[in-house]
């Protein structure tokens, strides 16, 4: 989609703080942190959101959820992790989960810049 | 699993307020909601938690919460919905995956029963 933020981000077109990428998707730092490490794991290809998504595809984002997050609780010190996703009222309608680290109890502690350079 | 309070809800061994079943999965609502319309999708194979389910299982929970998400936003007229799947601090360690209809802005308003009424 040529108006859509994260395929920009994909593209490289739009700097981003990325922590993973492989041939299907990416992960980047959230620019707006509700809690410290708020990781986004994001398809390269333009899904809407997790009606358009393919289960291959879905797959493969909870496959990388699930490398990341236990690095994510490791290296922050957190107890656990919440996977998110939202629909209907998305700001970027291309599909992404959020990975938010002891959401339960959020705290935001940390500078972005600080949380990435212990996750990238 | 003999002492996971879900497998006793699947097995009818335990009282719920069930909107939805099929073979693989059920949904009911949560016993404390956190908004309206707050309702767990359940596969009825045991899996601890999101590492340990199934491509296929967890394919199924999402094309289950496609259907209901809808039907939820419908008819409590939300305009979206939030789905979330907790790791490392679950009350129940058996996969679930919570269906929060405008998670964003939340206010519970209404009695569960009149929600469980509308839904099920």
């Amino acid at each position: 989609m040529n108006d859509c933020i994260f395929c920009k981000i994909i593209k490289g077109e739009i700097p981003s703080k990325k922590i993973y990428e492989d041939d299907k998707v990416i992960a980047i730092m959230d620019i707006n942190p509700v809690v410290d490490g708020h990781v986004l794991v994001i398809p390269k290809e333009h899904f809407e959101n997790f009606y358009e998504i393919s289960d291959e595809a879905l797959s493969h984002v909870y496959k990388v959820a699930r490398i990341l997050s236990k690095d994510i609780i490791s290296k922050l010190n957190k107890t656990g992790i919440t996977l998110q996703v939202n629909y209907g009222y998305n700001l970027v309608n291309h599909f992404h989960l959020h990975l938010l680290p002891d959401f339960e109890t959020p705290v935001k502690e940390m500078e972005v810049d600080k949380v990435y350079e212990l996750l990238k």
